[in-house]
């Protein structure tokens, strides 16, 4: 396996990477109702509509949606719901972290036994500041428990949240222990240089920047596309980014997606969020969150709706 | 309610206190098998040894238990296995916390349930910077969803594991809303000052400082005692500590159980307590930790036996 960089040569750079996701991958919102129940037929519907508007896959179940306030049995039971409902199982990655090994090794094995195209794996959350060989022996334990060659595994970077990094040489280990199970990795650290790096280093793994911010950049060095949490209401317009024919052509859509994203930065964006979906579907159930989150207020969401009328095209 | 403080005349200051758990409790190591399984017929061997040894309270399933390394099914199961061992309830302060609002709830009500002096519970631990609204709201569902008048909960302050504080006004509001539900807090955030105000402020409060190094001063303003990971190897002299019958005595005790805990204080804790565990009972597996923990190294261990050799008094 060759971790050595192939430099960017401004080409189709993402012809370098391996099959599998690719385009704009959604972090998928998770609704509740009014008793904070997760609402699956909600759910299915919204994750319905993001594969017609042109999603790349969904992520199901990653901190946009709330994955970690809901328990193992609910998320088995929405993933199997989704299934059911005909949703092809491979542009599903679901979130299947957990601080337990236990948990994770349930949650892997239940998105591999559903055929999902490949897991997010948050590492273990809870202890802080542990070892670089514990993180490795839980990965290799999820792994070697699931114990099923077509897994496909995407890291989940998210130090501010984790509080347990991704490291270079982490995901080296990984890739030359397990091959091409290790497929990919989400990078929400939020620090360009970071991406920059891993796109440079890990040539052929399947990365996503965190952020639509990092699209473009991320795109010239062969970044697969993104996940980002803003795709559940802007999916179109980031998925055009990606599809413009001339450098000019994605540098005016970026322009506007940017300034799309700008309009959520002073409010907490999983609230934020999801009273924009309760406003475009008229279901203001949509507006739900579980604790610790709580929901924007009334205020805040119509200067929110303001801001995104403001920074739309006419 | 009041929530105005006594202040400290430095007389029996913990009969200030409302009955329930005091002296020390012990945040009992969980122990595993080769095949990293919840070893429960050790686990409960432990559990007697300790209260045998003079523990006021077994404090299961707390972070030097490697709790959140447990699925919610394990904690419950070593749960039902101390109350049918015969290992009396209400001498239990498990730790119920978890990340989503079920699982906290379902493990409470089995504490609940299963008839547990209190249970210690951590606030969400996934989502950082949440507000102190949003975790009100989740201790507020968690204690109307188990809707049990006999629940006494223990709130759980670790900010450096947990990332979310227990603040001063959440604690005020939390008693205002439930009263004498809120019976307690382990504050194990590492500030004397912290917890000298948590003591003052919340004189009605069972407090318990999170280390033994805390210990006298506590108990000086009133503590119960105190919740010390390093209860599970050295509960008798720190028990000592609190029982002594003069000034005199007690400096004398604390001196040597301050440099017992100091020992530990080059290696990684967990580790190395069931490291000190497998010495003295014999059985190797207690090295055994879950990842992301990884057992302490040989060396490490034979150099921390020698450290405790030289601290113990000959």
């Amino acid at each position: 396996m060759n971790r050595i960089a192939t430099p960017s040569a401004g080409g189709p750079a993402a012809a370098r990477r391996r099959a599998g996701f690719s385009g704009v991958l959604v972090p998928v919102l998770t609704p509740f109702t009014a008793t904070l129940e997760a609402n699956a037929p909600a759910f299915v519907a919204f994750c319905r509509h993001l594969l017609a508007e042109g999603a790349g896959g969904l992520a199901v179940f990653g901190t946009t949606s709330e994955a970690n306030s809901l328990s193992l049995v609910e998320r088995r039971h929405l993933l199997a719901e989704l299934v059911q409902s005909g949703i092809a199982a491979d542009r599903l990655m679901p979130g299947t972290g957990a601080a337990a090994l236990p948990d994770a090794v349930a949650l892997t094995s239940a998105a591999v036994g559903a055929g999902a195209g490949g897991v997010l794996l948050l590492p273990p959350f809870y202890y802080k500041n542990v070892s670089e060989d514990g993180v490795f022996a839980w990965y290799a334990e999820v792994i070697e428990r699931v114990g099923d060659a077509r897994l496909r595994v995407y890291l989940y970077h998210i130090p501010q949240m984790s509080g347990v990094p991704i490291t270079l040489s982490l995901i080296a280990r990984l890739r030359d222990r397990y091959g091409e199970i290790i497929a990919g990795l989400k990078d929400s650290g939020g620090d360009w240089q970071h991406t920059e790096r891993l796109l440079k280093e890990f040539a052929d793994l399947t990365i996503f920047p965190g952020s639509e911010r990092f699209l473009r950049a991320g795109l010239a060095y062969g970044a697969a596309g993104c996940i980002s949490a803003t795709a559940n209401v802007n999916l179109r317009l980031i998925r055009a980014v990606i599809d413009a024919r001339t450098q000019a052509e994605r540098e005016r859509l970026d322009q506007r997606m940017v300034a799309l994203r700008a309009a959520y930065e002073s409010v907490p964006v999983i609230p934020a969020l999801k009273y924009v979906v309760a406003e475009r579907t008229g279901d203001r159930g949509w507006r739900t969150v579980r604790p610790p989150l709580t929901p924007l207020p009334e205020a805040e969401g119509r200067a929110l709706l303001a801001r995104l009328g403001a920074a739309e095209p006419r």
